[in-house]
């Protein structure tokens, strides 16, 4: 399956508020789900890329380069919606997210629980998650 | 309404992975709706004092100082439960939200919307959490 949608940004690269870097973090969310899957960084050529194809394009700050999400996977990240916050320091991304978004195989990178409870589990809209997919 | 709830952290500050200026980026979702409110950043006083308190608490990069979220505007975020990612550079905090997250008076600091559809608009389970509302 080919998927490539473009968008077209309301906001340019360059009125973003970037770090140190020149690069700005990226909330990753399931569109479907609202879990939150990782925390990513894009420079000017990675968000453009993201625009131009629908799929997700990051800045690798460890590899120092550009990083399609999925490239080597095939677990694309196809753009479903971009938000910028108050100050236009942070992107948040609605995404479809093919197979799991952490290179660990776990369907997200925030797997490792350090304190309190996940309500996700006790959290009764669950059930009315449970009961839309039976349906 | 005076809340305080202490944690324990299975996790110590030392052992994330902070960024060059000593920080981790703290990704803030609503326990309830899976909304993300905002970014911020903590340094180790402001993750030990969100721990001790079950009160977020950032370090704020503008004041360069310690900021407990909601001191001023009784807009507090009480810890529900936190998690770290797989390369241990990034946290994510699930809160309980007294009155809106951001400064603008918006429930959510990702209000500008940039490019793609909103999908919670149109997302079904937004139908059970109405009903869920009624409930």
């Amino acid at each position: 399956e080919i998927r490539m949608t473009s968008f077209e940004s309301m906001i340019e690269f360059s009125e973003f508020k970037t770090n140190e870097q020149g690069l700005i973090p990226v909330i990753v969310q399931h569109y479907k789900t609202q879990e939150v899957l990782m925390l990513a960084y894009m420079n000017k050529e990675a968000f453009n890329n993201t625009i131009k194809t629908g799929r997700m394009t990051y800045y690798s700050r460890s590899r120092q380069s550009l990083w399609v999400k999925g490239e080597t996977s095939g677990h694309f990240q196809y753009v479903k919606s971009l938000t910028i916050d108050c100050d236009n320091d942070t992107l948040l991304a609605k995404v479809d997210q093919v197979g799991a978004a952490c290179h660990t195989g776990n369907p997200t990178c925030f797997f490792q629980h350090i304190a309190g409870n996940d309500f996700d589990e006790t959290n009764p809209l669950r059930v009315f998650e449970s009961v839309y997919q039976v349906i």
